[in-house]
């Protein structure tokens, strides 16, 4: 088994790797770098991207943190053991373009000092218009990455981020998901650590490829100021996702996490429309039909 | 003890009020009326006013809904009841000017069929920048509502929304706080049921007259772009502390409450921006310095 410094080593890289790229797609915008360390041990590096060409407002942060588990976690984890190390990347990027997507990325893995350990982890897309072309490109490139190591991955994790990334009081999914694994080890996934691990870099090196090509594919287009409008509305339903439902938020702002890299996630600018009602037949309301659980891209 | 109905009856009553009274002061907007009916009983009349002069997004709503209690309901308030009966208004306005304050209103009435039974409310400030002389008219007029009906309510009741209106994961409060109250009862309240509804009212036909005076206050003052981005970003902690902490909004969302009436609270626009530092001594720094909780305003 692989040891968690590599794993830290090898996550940070990755964050490396995804920042160069995605000032390279932009273009404009330079990441500013926030390094913190966590009173109890560890420490991460917050990187933000604001005022970009097309990242409006972006954060790529890497932690590596150990101490003793708070209660709080203890009990949602359901373990007993005190001490813990974790380490991800993890990604939202908010465009400033309506026909760009919102996206999110996470690889992360934690474990305990009685060797319990697991993977997480995924990456999903928030198109404010679902584009049926690109959700297309989206999923299947995540069903690329997850048959080089599972047959049954893309199909499992797929049904996992329908679930995951889904707006209860709304009765809609954030987005058009993709893929969402949790507590991922060789008796859940069927496969070695080693390859388990190579799977979570191949998630996190498949983050600029993907979305790369959703911007350039899309940076292009005209919009108005409905567009616009439309965008606002649906990143005010990407903060109530977050706010809400998301474990990763509820588990930063309950064990004192570092406010700022927790709440980064949240769109520059979010309005709320007093019951909104998409005109039959439009664009807006194609969206809202396409935001189901279940749907077969590839 | 007074009947449901009666209750019901007087809450609605000022409901027509307060919507009379915002929209005099308004000048411009007018409140949308929708009528709701809830599945398993009861219904309510959501009033909502947009684009008006000084109020840009506001609603004033009505209910009386009963049923069986929900499931999760039942644990929070640790009854075995099944069958329940709840009324009351509630009111928050986001107006459009950066130097007039948002403002929350609640009254409410809830009782189970083995006769327990309870009062609850309040009312709360969130000026985007807090102006002392305003806070200070704001809490001796609610002082002097809570006076004429127990000498302790004012101090008790205004401890408990220092408490309550608290973003935990900011360290700040939502804002100057005001009185907030629950499950009072002439046992917990030491005056009779009468007197406990009438004090409920009279926190009620509060409102016209504290906002009105609030807003003419302040809608005369000129405003820059700095305090329109000071403005949204105030809403965005706004928006945090009703979806993560607000009672009657996880309330709402668990139970599958009317969305749009419950989530009316957001504002019309929020903006998050990453790691912001008001500058020293600067009026939004002020403000940050007096959302703490424990400020004596009277």
């Amino acid at each position: 088994m692989i040891s968690k410094e590599q794993i830290a080593a090898d996550y940070s890289q990755i964050q490396d790797e995804i920042c160069s790229g995605l000032e390279l797609v932009d273009g404009l915008g330079k990441f500013q770098e926030e390094v913190w360390e966590r009173e109890g041990g560890g420490g991460g590096r917050t990187r933000v991207i604001q005022q970009g060409n097309v990242l409006e407002k972006g954060g790529v942060n890497f932690s590596a943190v150990e101490g003793k588990l708070p209660e709080p976690v203890k009990k949602v984890f359901k373990v007993d053991e005190e001490d813990f190390f974790a380490t991800g990347v993890s990604i939202v990027i908010h465009p400033n373009h309506p026909w760009v997507p919102i996206i999110h990325m996470n690889i992360r893995y934690f474990e305990m000092s009685d060797q319990v350990r697991w993977f997480g982890g995924g990456i999903d897309l928030t198109p404010h218009y679902v584009i049926p072309e690109d959700a297309q490109f989206f999923h299947q490139y995540l069903k690329s990455v997850c048959d080089q190591f599972h047959a049954d991955f893309y199909t499992k994790f797929k049904n996992w981020a329908d679930d995951y990334f889904f707006i209860n009081h709304r009765a809609e999914t954030r987005g058009i998901g993709g893929i969402f694994y949790d507590r991922l080890t060789p008796e859940s996934a069927g496969i070695s650590w080693d390859e388990i691990f190579n799977f979570s870099k191949a998630v996190g090196r498949s983050f600029v490829p993907i979305y790369s090509e959703l911007v350039n594919r899309n940076r292009i287009k005209e919009f108005s100021e409905q567009h616009k409008n439309w965008q606002y509305q649906r990143r005010s339903r990407y903060a109530e996702f977050n706010l809400v439902y998301d474990a990763g938020t509820k588990f930063g702002l309950e064990t004192n996490g570092r406010i700022e890299s927790i709440l980064m996630s949240l769109p520059p600018q979010a309005n709320w429309v007093y019951d909104y009602q998409a005109k039959e037949g439009s664009l807006e309301q194609q969206t809202l039909d396409l935001l189901k659980k279940g749907i077969n891209w590839v």
